[in-house]
């Protein structure tokens, strides 16, 4: 009997652990199920699984075409033992999971195709290689499939879900507004193709169909603004009105048009996540109170005791008064059980009623919200030495370093390093006032340290404490490392003194946190930065593809030489085809495709977008003219799709952070500490909004949408 | 007595057209008074208002430096005679409204102080001319003044109203901007400068603190995007990382960051007109009822004789059955007259309470919405020769011509068409062809004129109807001129030629018509287009002013010869300072502020942006180095808050669109027609979508918001 209540127990908190975080997944019920449950969603585990995604994806820079060179039997060893770890990790999310749902998932039937197909690949190009017949290493663009679609990157997957959904109604934008460009192609062909006028480089001007089709796709993308228009412009000023109108149509209308499609997709499709996710939860939460219920007079509660136990069982790191706080909000009357509402989800307003007071379901949410247990600790020097901290100029001390002209003081001296930082540093006067501010800004800390308490100091939320602190002790670190060297060895690193002019600059950021309007739109960016990361999952996958591709393509097909080189045709990259190209003058020939990393960055590049058509024309010339179709496939998919979603991204999450209120559940928790007296602290004055304490996991990101 | 009443009721219909049209002018009440009101909002009055506006605005292509040069005698003649008309103007609208409001209008006073200005300059830049002495004429840039300060165009100073409210927050975020492009210049400088490196035009690299600002400034537009960062990497790929950071932050947080805040503004900032419009509304429908009001019972209300003599006044031109229609819409239960609902305006939702039905204050909505009276009228042709019309193969040829067939056999000529269009000019055959296929264009239109209703077929909403016809019938009078000019004087003239080709083109916009989706979006668009030329007036006013100082910074400073010109520095724009610049070597010389045209062109290429900072070089060459703060403000008025703001209104006008609704009046409207038997036609398949028929005036801009 106890081995059985103790048994639900542990799947109820399972239950409520899983609702906590908003994942779906259909465990099994038995205990050593559940158990090996709790395993899989161990930090641990995850972190490792993480680990070796990222090893599998960074095997490209050891590959050939390597950054680092390693033999091929090195990464090929190192690539079945990630394939070992993805095969591990399956099995284990098998053993948790039920069957029929296992089989039913496709992210799961992807992952062992992957995997499949990665291991096929490895062999034949091993077999291949040991007869030195020369293969592609086709099954690398596989690998961000694991990244995609490993449980743990749920948020990714969301992304690529919400992108298939806008799919179709941007194929129908899409197609209108390529037929708007053929359209004003043919037009364009008419009007200048027998002119027989040139471009700039002295080549004939809108004579072929399909480059025009490329030039005026370039055109949209504003990259060949004005130099496509001069031709025509210099024969006729009237002529620029064809351009003017093209532009209007096409690169303000229809890309604003791509945006709004985006963003309304981007919004719609983030309404019903979270719609589900509540569903989700709530369902979770009935099942946990089932395993748990008793009957008291009328009704179904759980008793205290068995609350208690729960909450511990699920987060074991809560303080005893934080556990009764929270028993205090769900057990509102001190009847010593908590009950719950049956209302079935769809009748009721599921955000309301999950949220009811005096509920069972509503724990969840309780757990999710960060209450910072403050206790008024005093300064660990008041306890060992009080005599001296209690002294009157101990007292003086600390009440000028908590007045407002302290502050002052310190943004002045900021304001003066500016100055210095900017002069030359040739003078020694300059970069002996290098070690006066240092000395300053790590008296500051310590005078700091001295006043405030120091856990409180370095509490979890005081970003620009930790800021600072980092900021000031590894320019202290590396300053001294430099000087070290310098006396020693007479030697300056240039990695070094790089790192100590950044840090140096980076000191000054702290002066936006002394002005509120700053400080709020500051912490608005930050607030952001984790669902950001989101993006470069989405980015690096993008980028990932297309990179193995390139190298596929384009690998060495254009070389780099140092200015001082003899090689022939080093000023055309190496590729006499590149001959008075724009490619070539422009001195873009170290943006090639010859290594993961500079793939990487020649498409950091094209996402910019400014001078792709460049990239396309040289790597065209190198190649074949098809090669345009790759650059113009990457353009749609990065910079239509990617950055429009990052932009509806920023500006939702924008208009949330503005528009920010308490949930329910949080006023009710900050009027029931009110009620017991324990005082709310109001954390707005110690850097860091109020808002990023009361906030929950209900939505993706962790931010409450609009609904 | 009976002329007390006549006088209230034309008031009153001064007070419904004034609801009507969201107007808010609290005219005088005397019966004089509101004819010379009425004859103030007359369409011709105002027609000739925006005549005169734009013939001033225009004047610049006439004066020094002129496009088409007058006599000075001429331009200030036209120049007085406008400013007289706007006196004129004022002084008209002085007449119709009280004293205290008018002179606490800002508005008023601007117009004032701008003719007071423009006259003063005028007599003193007339009076130097007289001794020969050359002055500047300054008041040219007070001109826009007049478009926006004038009633009828209250869109536009809307917008600059919503841009006032919005500068406050933009400034914060900006000053932001600007902290974080100093740091990065301040980093980079440290990182870069000492390193002796070059640019690829052989110019140091990143050496002063100013040009690096600006360097950094322009990356952040994406302009310069590769090039300014090759020297740093060819020399380290680490250094990318610099410029990828700086991306990141700045091209795409910071950027999306001032959408997000022109967008969050724009759309409070609607809101908060709306609000206000609605009000006023209400408060002028109530005026209008008191004014008419009978007592009948416990209430007061408008007896139906009254009611029908004031629709007929606000609306001369409504049909008597429409007329019937709305008044049983507002007396529901044919009681006799129309009652009223005293809500205060703040206690109930001014939506609904001003919808409420057997209401009067519903009346100005009601006259809003577009009621498409359809005469089910018989065909002209069936009147004239009945027993030919009903003949067999009359009817067959009918019967054929509204089949689905019949549009795809269409579709599938305009195919043939454009590949006839992109097949070479040259071959007889392919000139024969553009008669063969502009005769069944012609067959088509009379076909269909044959076929359908022809004052329905051409009625105001069948916009693809109208275009075809136009673009046939354009198409075959310039063909026609063409040849002609042609075998008689053989010369073929290129004006017409062009023409030809672009309406030639444009007959195969006509396929996207027979998609369902793609219409949808069209139609979107087409919807849209009225509220874009808010911004079009918005771009005229910002590029007048920037045009008038380029003009006076730039003028002459860059000369445009042709290739063929044996002018000395022919290459280098006539100015030996550009020589080797980039300006020069793209053959940007065109491109100058040497007239009002010219000037709008390189404002239009400065605002798509690309290229931008070669633009501020090369001016910055000819001039001085403190030139470029005239490229950068443009760049921050044009693209940082205008373009944003016409990016948030197709967004928020594309979300409307996409989740339109019919209001409350429409809807009741549509529910009365049914009852009484009419039938409401849906006019989705006749090419027009059905949202287009009941738009009201409600909001700006003709749609109704998210509220």
């Amino acid at each position: 009997m106890a081995e059985a209540a103790a048994q639900d127990l542990l799947l109820a908190a399972a239950f409520v652990s899983d609702a906590q975080y908003n994942r779906n997944i259909p465990f099994k019920t038995s205990p050593e199920a559940v158990r090996l449950y709790q395993l899989y969603n161990h930090w641990m585990m995850r972190t490792a699984t993480y680990f070796f995604i990222f090893l599998n994806l960074s095997l490209a820079l050891f590959e050939e075409p390597a950054v680092y060179p390693l033999p091929f039997l090195a990464t090929s060893v190192l690539e079945v033992l990630c394939l070992l770890v993805f095969l591990g990790r399956l099995t284990h999310f098998a053993k948790v999971t039920l069957h029929n749902v296992f089989w039913k998932d496709t992210k799961n039937i992807c992952i062992m195709v992957a995997i499949l197909l990665s291991l096929t690949d490895l062999a034949i190009y091993g077999v291949l290689r040991l007869y030195d017949v020369r293969s592609i290493r086709w099954s690398r663009i596989v690998r961000p499939i694991f990244l995609i679609n490993f449980a743990e990157s749920r948020q990714i997957r969301r992304a690529f879900r919400s992108i298939r959904n806008t799919l179709p109604e941007i194929t129908y934008v899409f197609l209108l507004f390529m037929f708007s460009l053929l359209m004003f192609s043919l037009m364009a062909l008419k009007l200048f193709g027998e002119r027989n006028l040139q471009t700039a480089e002295g080549l004939p001007y809108f004579r072929n169909y399909l480059e025009i089709v490329f030039d005026l796709y370039v055109l949209v993308t504003t990259a060949n603004s004005p130099d496509v228009m001069m031709p025509a412009f210099d024969f006729s000023s009237w002529y620029a009105l064809f351009f003017i109108a093209f532009v209007i149509i096409n690169t303000y209308i229809f890309m604003s048009l791509f945006l709004a499609v985006v963003y309304n997709n981007y919004k719609k499709h983030l309404k019903n996540e979270i719609r589900k996710l509540a569903y989700m939860k709530r369902r979770k939460m009935i099942e946990a109170f089932n395993l748990l219920k008793e009957k008291e007079g009328e009704q179904f509660v759980v008793r205290e005791a068995r609350w208690k136990q729960l909450v511990k069982l699920v987060a074991p790191d809560t303080s005893s008064s934080h556990r009764e706080l929270l028993l205090r909000i769900s057990d509102d009357e001190q009847k010593g059980f908590v009950g719950t509402v049956y209302l079935p989800w769809d009748q009721a307003d599921p955000w309301h009623s999950a949220a009811d007071k005096k509920s069972f379901v509503q724990l969840a949410d309780l757990l999710n919200i960060q209450v910072v247990t403050l206790k008024i600790r005093r300064h660990p020097l008041a306890r060992w030495v009080p005599a001296l901290y209690g002294s009157a100029p101990s007292r003086l001390l600390r009440s000028v370093l908590r007045h407002r002209a302290f502050v002052w003081t310190y943004d002045t001296i900021i304001l003066i390093n500016a100055i210095f930082i900017a002069l030359d540093e040739e003078s020694p006067y300059i970069s002996y006032a290098e070690w006066v501010f240092l000395a300053v800004y790590v008296l500051e800390i310590l005078l700091k340290v001295y006043t405030y308490e120091p856990r409180e100091f370095f509490g979890k939320t005081q970003f620009w404490n930790w800021f600072d602190t980092l900021i000031i002790f590894a320019a202290l670190t590396a300053t001294i490392l430099n000087a070290t060297l310098k006396s020693t060895m007479k030697y300056n690193s240039q990695q070094i003194l790089d790192i100590v002019f950044i840090l140096r600059v980076l000191r000054l950021i702290r002066i936006v946190d002394s002005i509120q309007r700053f400080r709020v739109i500051m912490n608005t960016l930050i607030n952001i930065v984790p669902t950001m990361l989101t993006f470069g999952g989405l980015t690096l996958v993008v980028y990932c593809v297309f990179a193995i591709i390139g190298m596929e393509l384009f690998h060495g097909k254009i070389q780099y030489f140092p200015a001082n080189s003899n090689t022939p045709h080093a000023l055309e990259c190496g590729n006499p085809a590149l001959k008075d190209s724009l490619f070539a003058r422009g001195k873009y020939c170290k943006n090639n495709f010859n290594n993961f990393a500079s793939s990487f960055i020649v498409l950091m590049e094209l996402t910019v977008v400014n001078q792709w058509h460049v990239f396309a024309n040289g790597f065209a010339n190198v190649t074949a003219q098809p090669a345009k179709l790759y650059f113009i496939a990457f353009h749609i998919v990065m910079v239509i799709i990617i950055v429009n979603i990052f932009v509806s991204f920023i500006l939702e999450a924008f208009f949330v952070e503005y528009s920010l209120e308490k949930s329910e559940v949080e006023t009710a928790i900050e009027q029931k500490i009110q009620e017991l007296g324990m005082g709310v602290q109001e954390i707005q004055d110690s850097g860091c909004s109020a808002a990023a304490h009361v906030r929950g996991r209900d939505t993706p990101g962790g931010r409450r949408p609009f609904l």
